[in-house]
């Protein structure tokens, strides 16, 4: 999407020079954009395990990159092998539990592993790794497709107002390559002329909706407001959203949706004043093994310092301001549960289908 | 209740000095602990103002003190009633939607109205700002000892176990005069020897959660955990929040509640997880006039630039960060309504009705 009206992806190589990937430094977004050359598979990895890269599709990209990065320095190894696999080692370590890092390390492997000559490996590494990007942003082009018409339904209903959506968190296209998952609904929209206006919450602890959501759309032009987390509820209540949308970390094959902590809080009120409440995903984030999403996945527990604390910009630098007593202990869990009975339907790659498992595999029959 | 140790109230005489009124400054709290000397009606009117003292109950205490204070300058003006007069419109200025502020003034003009001699004008008005702030502290100690029973359910059903209960903002005794109202059943717990532990949401964009509540639940030496308000749901959903108690700002006589915002989303987590919600409040707030609350009660907007930035302690001093892009607008609801359906019931200094209509006036039937 657009940063000061030229079109960005999160990650790409560099043009007239294909042996550098660039990526976009998200660490101190809103305040600073710094794009960032990537040489070595080190410079990935580091890239990935500090959050200069985050979010599941792009976290993917970077991974495909980063063993298109392997492969040049495999040839200059005098083990090709042993400097690829050491390398995919490295790079898988970085975020253990992010499912799409590991799939894209694995097609990666594979594709490789079908070349003879080192230069046909690199070949195919560069054309994988481009691969895995394109489908990424091409997955959340087709989610804002498909999530087009239910804005459209909406300001048909209210011409010539604002079609006002709130979301949760990023699930922007900082998180993916290009266009989001959330928010490609919102791109098309908006890039279709519809007046369209997003509430986004700021999303503490860390305040990726404040940071990065407003930073993105604000960029792209696309009219919003910052809230407190709190807010949400008194905004439907009073029939100040048409619309929630929000991404998802895993989805059950029931239909349950773990998101950002906070989620579930939406999901509830959308429900008390019958405000849709829909959840965009490209499919890799099924998780087929899964029913009961709110006792089955597991929570992540994150340090209790992102809570005690909030990071921003004071007198020209990014800097940390403790909110709470220096001795009183603070809980951060990460992500929240929203079961399948509050959500109204999820918005796919392939279509829109309801958020319980007849549905669901209709449109993903081939998947166990 | 107690500060290191040591039992304060938020605002008293000065011992041994009767002309001066000493209050806890709280606007830097909880990283540093002021006590004020106030000397003049222009000295707590700023106060009041500047939100020193801030909260229903203590706005009324400050208010009683001031109008004593106002009774010391008159006895030296060349008019007594035209000083009175003129420091009563400063201190009404101040907060212009109090209800307790012009509520606890007029009780004094009646007051010192009634007597004759400067001196006895002077001797009334402290007896009355004693007792105003006496009835506020007695009133919350009832809140206490009336909640102090479901605390007490709870613990004997889980013997051993620490009684979990969450709240939200601060209606604690930074408050009022004394113990609080949410904090109230809290306080008589934890000294009678109940294990109770507190969640703390940290209440954005003021964070008075995390700022006030856990600084004086932490100096009474209660045990607790600040969250974000995102967390409250997911720690429902997982059994891990036996009470919820909240204050109110004002409370319809159907029972509907307006508190600070987000206090509707944790009360329709309560609800979908069947964990009681209960809301603490003298009967000041109640406002026998409105029967809905979500459509008449008229909600504060305040500044963005509120969620925009966030303040804490950094490098030694209490500084505010800029958490959104710059170019971002925010919006800053300062509070919701909770509808009455989803609140378990109200505990009052008379005790606990359901939030009712019939209930409410069965406890209270002299209103109208």
């Amino acid at each position: 999407m657009n940063v000061n009206g030229t079109p960005y992806r999160t990650i790409w190589l560099k043009p007239d020079d294909p042996e550098t990937i660039q990526i976009i430094d998200q660490r101190n977004l809103p305040h600073e954009l710094n794009i960032e050359d990537i040489r070595s598979v080190e410079s990935m990895a580091r890239a990935i395990q500090e959050m200069r890269v985050r979010g599941a599709g792009l976290i993917g990209a970077a991974a495909g990159y980063g063993m298109y990065l392997a492969t040049l320095e495999a040839s200059q190894a005098s083990a090709f092998d042993a400097s690829l696999s050491a390398s995919y080692d490295i790079l898988k370590n970085t975020r253990p539990t992010a499912v799409n890092l590991v799939w894209a390390l694995d097609r990666q492997l594979e594709a490789i592993g079908e070349e003879s000559s080192a230069d046909a490996k690199i070949g195919i590494a560069r054309k994988t790794a481009q691969e895995i990007a394109d489908e990424d942003a091409g997955f959340c082009k087709s989610i804002g497709e498909h999530g087009l018409q239910l804005i459209e339904e909406v300001a048909f209903r209210k011409p010539g107002e604002p079609v006002n959506i709130l979301t949760h968190c990023n699930a922007g296209w900082l998180a993916f390559v290009d266009h989001g998952s959330a928010t490609a609904p919102i791109y098309a929209a908006h890039d279709a002329g519809l007046p369209v206006h997003v509430y986004v919450d700021e999303t503490r602890p860390r305040n990726q909706g404040a940071r990065l959501t407003a930073w993105e759309l604000g960029q792209h032009g696309v009219p919003h407001t910052v809230i407190a987390d709190n807010a949400g509820g008194h905004l439907m209540q009073h029939g100040l959203v048409d619309l929630v949308l929000t991404g998802t970390d895993r989805t059950t094959v029931s239909g349950d949706v773990a998101n950002k902590i906070g989620t579930y809080l939406k999901a509830l009120a959308a429900k008390d004043n019958n405000v849709p409440f829909y959840v965009a995903l490209p499919s890799s984030t099924f998780d087929w093994a899964i029913q009961d999403g709110v006792r089955d996945i597991p929570i992540e527990q994150r340090g209790g310092e992102e809570v005690s604390f909030a990071q921003g910009l004071c007198d020209g630098q990014v800097k940390r301001v403790l909110l709470s007593p220096e001795t009183s202990p603070a809980a951060n869990y990460a992500f929240d549960v929203t079961p399948a009975r509050l959500i109204t339907g999820l918005i796919t790659e392939r279509g829109i289908c309801q958020a319980n498992e007849s549905s669901i595999r209709a449109l993903f029959p081939k998947n166990v």
